[in-house]
């Protein structure tokens, strides 16, 4: 595989897969998200080191291709998973379409680690049975669908949903939730600054005004159990 | 930390995180799932090696605190990621409650490595925005919420619901799901023998007759898209 769209995982950098280290330090071209371990982007010392935030996503597909056509050693480190609203699709597409052959390495997704990292399970016997996950910041620029939202049942997840999260709250409050319901968002997940704070959907807009990116939010009676709040204490 | 809590990944051993294969190699005493891979068991050389499926979970739950009270390097490994209805949670509260200390490892979780190892993504744009995740053999035996999990908008993946997977498509269509909705079930995915099935709620049960755990099951109108189909029949 001349290209491989790999996962960095959610931030700690003994939290990448074996496979994507291994890929990561045999890399000629390394194109990295911003969000991704320097520790990481370090392992991979013979290679040009590019920074995808200095790229648009068509000149990100087009550098994959460009170097992958020539047989290079192409990897493309995502935070997360790539394929967890990481727009991995896209970029294998390009390559599909360009004839070069890649390799898609999962990764540790914040989805998977907010259970045992943040002390939230997903689901829980008699609380919630499935769990919905979804981004907070449609790629077309529009409002999340708050009347569906707020008739689905179980946990919901949303990535990327720090900046807009009063008005996500809101807009779940106007389409029937109620303002008690839990509701916590996990900051920096896996990393030594790493926050979670629980609240309810009248108040963790305020809460968490001082966190930063990479969050996850989660909403519904999960993020209310003792076992969430105890080790969010303890952190 | 005396006993951690390891996720294994999706069944290929690359795809194991560096932290937990560490953890695994220093291991004294190893509590291991059916569906972990032998290679990965093999790297724990010095360690008492336990099946998992020789004891019942509170015998598990009783094993990593006997073991973790006398201060053993304990390491519970645990097919996919031990939160995504793996029961770790059981465990880790087992732990919390003897004063054990612990550690979580987060692992890849199958339903991350759908889109990229199998070809479908689980949201796209214009087709579905969000995911919802599900076991399909709860715990006390009951039946799943059929009404509720026909009303749930966006992408339905269900976790170990390959053995009723009849009953659960049965069950979507008498709640008012199409007949032609399509379906998907993906086997063994990362391992050398993974296979990928599409077809429709009409059709998946039989289809799929013949593959084997683990397992999941994809609802909804990405399983249908182009890029499913080309890379499960390049399969």
């Amino acid at each position: 595989m001349s290209v491989a769209i790999v996962g960095a995982g959610p931030g700690d950098p003994g939290l990448i897969t074996v496979r994507a280290l291994e890929l990561v330090r045999a890399s000629e071209v390394l194109v990295y998200d911003r969000l991704v371990s320097p520790a990481l982007i370090g392992e991979a010392a013979g290679a040009a080191r590019i920074a995808r935030e200095t790229l648009t996503q068509n000149e990100v597909n087009a550098l994959l291709v460009h170097h992958g056509v020539r047989g290079r050693a192409v990897v493309r480190l995502k935070g997360g998973d790539p394929f967890v609203f990481g727009r991995g699709g896209e970029e294998v597409q390009a390559l599909a379409e360009a004839g070069v052959p890649y390799e898609v390495v999962p990764g540790v997704s914040t989805l998977t680690a907010v259970p045992g990292l943040a002390g939230i399970p997903l689901t829980h016997r008699g609380v919630a049975s499935q769990v919905t996950v979804l981004t907070g910041t449609t790629g077309d620029g529009e409002d999340l669908d708050y009347e569906r939202l707020a008739a689905t049942p179980g946990t919901l997840v949303i990535f990327m949903g720090l900046k807009r999260l009063a008005r996500l709250a809101d807009g779940l409050i106007l389409a029937g939730r109620r303002v008690d319901e839990p509701a916590a968002v996990v900051s920096r997940l896996s990393l030594p600054d790493a926050r979670v704070i629980v609240g309810t959907l009248a108040t963790i807009a305020a809460l968490a005004h001082e966190l930063e990116s990479p969050a996850v939010v989660v909403v519904g009676e999960v993020a209310a159990l003792s076992y969430a709040r105890r080790l969010a204490a303890a952190a």
